[in-house]
């Protein structure tokens, strides 16, 4: 007889703020946070999550919280975790360990979630000089599929995953992340060509005490004081994996991920409902609280025998993945395409983010013809289940990257006709809009020069 | 009774020179190419093409072809075709031109292709720093299936498709692309971030007369010279389509494209057996002649309708696609990961084309681990259907780009595995390596400071 | 604000018997069975169930349980539910229910199932006549994935799904089943030429008081004698759904339901984690308790609009099914084929069950060379995600039926190869076989004249 | 340098006739039919093929040629193929063939095909007794789509396939198949239960010399003679392979074989552009003329390895075959259901041809809702990418048979909703019908009771 189910390992409880649960949760990355469980190779069991702000955003018609939320709190996450071998062994530094996500979901009676954009002057997101307004939808499940009242006339079947999976990082290798990102953040943006396109800002988000919070790490102590001034933010994915935002990392898919600790040290979080890859407006996914039951497996040796360093030195690598058997099946796709010319007209070299910030850019022009805000079409594109490819990397001097979107998410049909572009009824009934708060900031918007007045 | 076959609009001898074809080929954009052929909305056509340098690579085992081909050639396409609608009248600028791809292949008694890196000096492609080098790899086709004498142990079904569909610019978009890429080919490199890490060179190629081939326009006569110092070159993927290596562009796919002259004047060319994303090696695809029946239809008014400008005129615009139905089905895929952080260690901010370079790099240096050659996985990655995508453009700093790569393809399993890595035996067989020049050159090579020595 | 999760309508407590559960079951159909609950049309409401004998199979090492179970128990249902619009109106006979699976899945704590066969004497299966012994293999679950200490070497996705879904007959309806039945109970054997081949017994089973639970109808009472001896058996499927067995109804699938009594009074039950098309071994799928998550629609006299009756009275219509876009992605599968012509090499006409027997004949035998025992890949063919086509009907006189097996799910490769079946490692282990009991009946067993004495 | 084209190993033109073609067809099995080529282990050849007929079906607008067709043509075949390995040793009895189809389609020129039904009296169908009147559809191809003048509204892309791939016969195995035939062709259909319900007749066709086509044999010799009167007709497949007509054995597939002579004595023949599974229609497929590009494999002693022979002899076997990786992708699924009871109300016994039957003759009535003639849906059901499935094969007395339809096939949507059902534009075109002959013969015709008159 084997155990009929997972160990509850890390339990939550939604109601609870993130430093009130049972275990502690933890906001980032630092080798001397404290696991707060072991786990046993092998074993199956289940770690839960609040969504990424602990509950701070709500189930209303309101895009007030998302406009001012402080972004020193991202990601409340659960772990560490201790991994350890059938003999007791922890998992070593120079280890590859193997995570395989053998089931996920929301987690029961909080079947919710948000797809958002900060404020311009609040951390933006891809499109912020287009759409500098934060907004927000909400998201209702009903089993595998999601729905919005504030995007009506969509809906679609969640490919659902962890926006976090990661390892804690080694003090060697925390210092190259502040020492690489904090020469980033003090570079003056005008000398960053990239810069007069994407305008999120700040550049780096470099470590902060503010809201720090460390697990079992007391607040106020001398311990905490060092950790949150040295923890690497958990924005950015990075060398142990962290927040990839790899959209298909769903039931079945595998994490190869590298061991720079003692115990691996193993967190997750950021559970998603659904995200389109980019997750372009930032607070992008359908963000939610959730759970994972996972299985690890330890390669010993296996960084070495696996994943080659790319960089000063052998710390330099990269997770890599394995997707699972499990996807929602979509045969028919429209694609839009952007080639590497910003809004301005200008030429710029082999750029892909210039080229996907076009085909993201064209994508909610077209849609928004079928009875849409632009606004509800950029939060859709962040999270419904839509392809952004990298096509052509070598045709100088445009790169072309493309944006697939799955057209049976819509009550419509959304391909070009002969004839006047129609409207499907479910559009028609003029359902409330996405929420939308005034943008009350200085920083200037990217008008479209042909965009109608 | 409807015709039973395709109307061959193109045919193509490819024994002959694509200047000794039947219909003249043409290798340059311009409104004043003349059209060679009229086809009919509805009708099912067949349009034959030369491979992209018009036969000047052989079936054979060395790379010095590619290393010292003249790109000027750059593509020879076939056409440009009018389109008229039923009643004879053509296409208007402002009509959206839907062109269906019924279906393609190699030519009958060429079923062969080749996939190629220029030598640094001549073109390179996109990881030219590491691999500056010419290189070639000749594939066989058997049926739906490629394999390669110099590429053991892999053999995959073609997702095949035309690098190129495009329609002839306008005199005024015409003026708008050589004005802008005139002014990136004069930008100084120093003060291109990305060209720290991208490191292909020419940043653009301005229109030149050398190699101009302009269909019946006759060489040497004032109307040839006036055309051929005016006329775009093919490489990059613009407003009118063109080169834009969609690497699912293929049977049963349809491209929706802007109408700029009377006609359309659609050109086809550049087949390719397959593809991966991005086709990084630059001669990357598996290329070969080939045919396309095609069918189009015009939606009159359709460029108001359905694509929005984006950028200073109304010209700024970019072709919309629908993808097909019929595609290899993978069910397993291997995923690597790539930052926007550099081989030097350093930070780039939410650059997807430094974090994919990353992921490429991380691949070929995985797959090298089981028998190959990295030059061998560098041109495999161009080339079979990888999928090539922007996972996250929002953590900043970090762009977040993946390549997934079908593990079927291969004979061996490519996944990790506790204990040694195995090696298969197609691959122990040591058939020969991919061909490879000598580079002579004097531009520095990127090493990987971790790389064994 | 939605409400966040689905409204439980049935609870189930697995570790009551189930005339103990807090809404009773029932294991008949009959108009006269009364509603347990109402549900609204819209509304997402939880369902949850027993396995089909409410738990009298053991998570154990022994096949005695099923040896010796009583099949009058069949099946144990939760419902009926009666469903109103959102009106309150009820539906009524003539319309058509619409039954959406939102999701499902096993109930936590309750994370395992078993496969089993019944002893030749006690109900057999599709092929008792060669496997005359009840057997059992255990499933444990992984998330999405299945594993049998039993049936080592094999590891597949669930593609989960409810065996019953149904709504109650009307007392004409009932009494058109009871009489066709009743009709072929009573035919000699030997005057139906399948039972030559197809040596299942009973041929039909006909209402009995014996085991018979009837929700809120007291047991005892005359209004409980009267229904018990009218009620249908739940075995087959029949005009109103019932035990149709189809695998591929799982998340996002619709059922479209004929109404045949006000308020259509719907009963679900006799959940499969995962089953093979045909569900040869009978007790074939891997059988567990589980929940549904419903939403129901009514489309008013939708049966007259969509359904044909094709039979005496307007009563013989069929339900009609939707399968929902998410599934297990298979990419290679190897096909076993049999034709009508049975062990004895006798010619059948256009049989399709007999060829079908001789397909999963054909594959049982095969898969026994790489290294199990016939009884574990009988089971596992019956509960694994594999396809039974009839693949040709009208090729007179052999109908040519297959069974397609995804190779995926096994960890050695199964293809055939030049040189010696090779034997993978799980298997190499010899794990514990399949549980076996000893068969102690007397009828004969079919023995294939060309096996290895 | 790889041979960069098949070789052609059977060249077909279209405009001779079967007997005049540059190496002669055959339409029977048998082991004296002399090979008209050799082929060798891993070379890639290409056989052309006639359609079943032979050329004998016209592209017009009248079914008068299918009505009155004479069976025994049945079918023209191309080979057969001596197979040799590289060294040149022919296969041996014993052996298991390899034969992977690499490409195949229609022949250039000829991209038209037909699907039909015979004449009751000339041979039927599946659903001769409701449809007794001949039919024919014609489809033209337009690349991977299939359209008819006569079906409007429908276009899907073919899964193409052969419909005939065997090896030749031993002395042994012709007269153990001559022998069961005989024995079933003598049965009084009255004692056939299934009869009752399967109206296709004769029961089996058997041996004749009429029309009998023997390749390199000249007909009116002696030893033409001996052939002719033992050789097996072609209809059935069976253990050589032969008429095996599944669907999905198209590009990318591979066949196992059996080889029971000396060189195998591969044949290949009916080429279907697309087939539903079951081919109800009988003459069901999309028919026509194509080839093959093959490519063969010998598995010295792959009989005793791979295949256990099932009845009373060690020829008693079936083929195994492998499914290909490029098929078209339908996301979306109608399906009907049909249980073992027949239109008379009768209960049969897990009887999966009557409960197919039902599931087809439930498709048949539902479509025919949406603007189709029943004989339209018919033939499209037969011809289209539809899935028949054995669904449960043991919930006595019941089989349960499904049909699943992809519902993007259609130009209409055309699931069930609220409201009357809609008619999609294309139908209402009332473009030509299919085409329909009279039956002029006395058999009787199925009357659904609940019809409307």
């Amino acid at each position: 007889m084997a155990p009929l189910t997972p160990r509850i390992v890390v339990p939550i409880d939604v109601k609870k703020r993130p430093w009130d649960q049972k275990l502690p949760l933890h906001n980032r990355w630092h080798p001397d946070i404290p696991p707060v469980a072991d786990v046993i190779e092998g074993e199956l069991f289940r770690v839960e999550m609040v969504d990424w702000t602990g509950g701070r955003i709500g189930d209303n018609y309101s895009a007030e919280d998302i406009k001012t939320i402080d972004t020193t709190i991202t990601h409340y996450l659960s772990g560490p975790l201790r991994v350890l071998d059938a003999k007791g062994v922890p998992a070593k530094p120079g280890d590859l360990l193997v995570v395989e996500i053998c089931n996920l979901g929301p987690l029961p009676g909080d079947e919710w979630g948000y797809t958002a954009t900060f404020d311009r002057e609040n951390g933006g997101g891809f499109l912020t000089d287009h759409f500098p307004c934060a907004t927000k939808a909400i998201w209702y499940f009903e089993g595998i599929y999601a729905y919005s009242p504030n995007i009506p006339g969509v809906r679609f079947p969640g490919l659902t995953h962890p926006g976090i999976v990661g390892t804690a990082p080694s003090v060697e290798l925390l210092q190259i992340w502040n020492e690489r990102e904090k020469k980033l953040a003090e570079t003056d943006v005008r000398l960053l060509k990239l810069c007069d396109v994407v305008h999120q800002r700040p550049l780096a988000n470099l470590p902060t005490a503010k809201n720090c919070l460390l697990g079992k790490i007391k607040e106020g102590t001398p311990e905490w004081g060092k950790i949150a001034n040295e923890a690497a933010r958990t924005i950015p994915g990075r060398e142990n994996g962290g927040n990839c935002d790899i959209k298909n990392l769903s039931r079945g898919s595998k994490v190869y991920l590298p061991v720079f600790v003692e115990g691996a040290n193993l967190s997750t979080g950021d559970m998603h409902f659904s995200q389109g890859d980019g997750e372009v407006s930032f607070c992008g996914a359908i963000e939610m609280s959730g759970f994972l039951e996972l299985k690890c497996e330890i390669i010993r040796g296996g960084m070495r025998e696996y994943l080659t360093p790319m960089g000063p030195t052998p710390l330099h690598v990269n997770p890599i993945f394995e997707i699972g058997p499990v996807e929602p099946r979509f045969s028919e796709w429209l694609v839009f395409e952007g080639i590497s010319v910003d809004e301005a007209g200008r030429q710029h070299f082999l750029d892909a983010t210039v080229a996907y910030k076009h085909a993201v850019l064209n994508a909610i022009d077209y849609l928004s013809r079928f009875g849409y805000s632009k606004e509800q079409v950029y939060l859709l594109l962040s999270c419904c289940p839509c392809e952004g490819r990298i096509s052509g990397i070598v045709d100088a001097p445009n790169a072309v990257a493309t944006l697939a979107i799955p057209t049976s998410i819509f009550d419509q049909d959304i391909r070009p006709k002969s004839g006047k572009v129609p409207r499907g009824p479910q559009v028609v009934k003029r359902l409330p809009d996405v929420l939308r708060c005034t943008y009350d900031g200085a920083l200037p918007i990217t008008q479209n020069p042909c965009m109608d007045s």
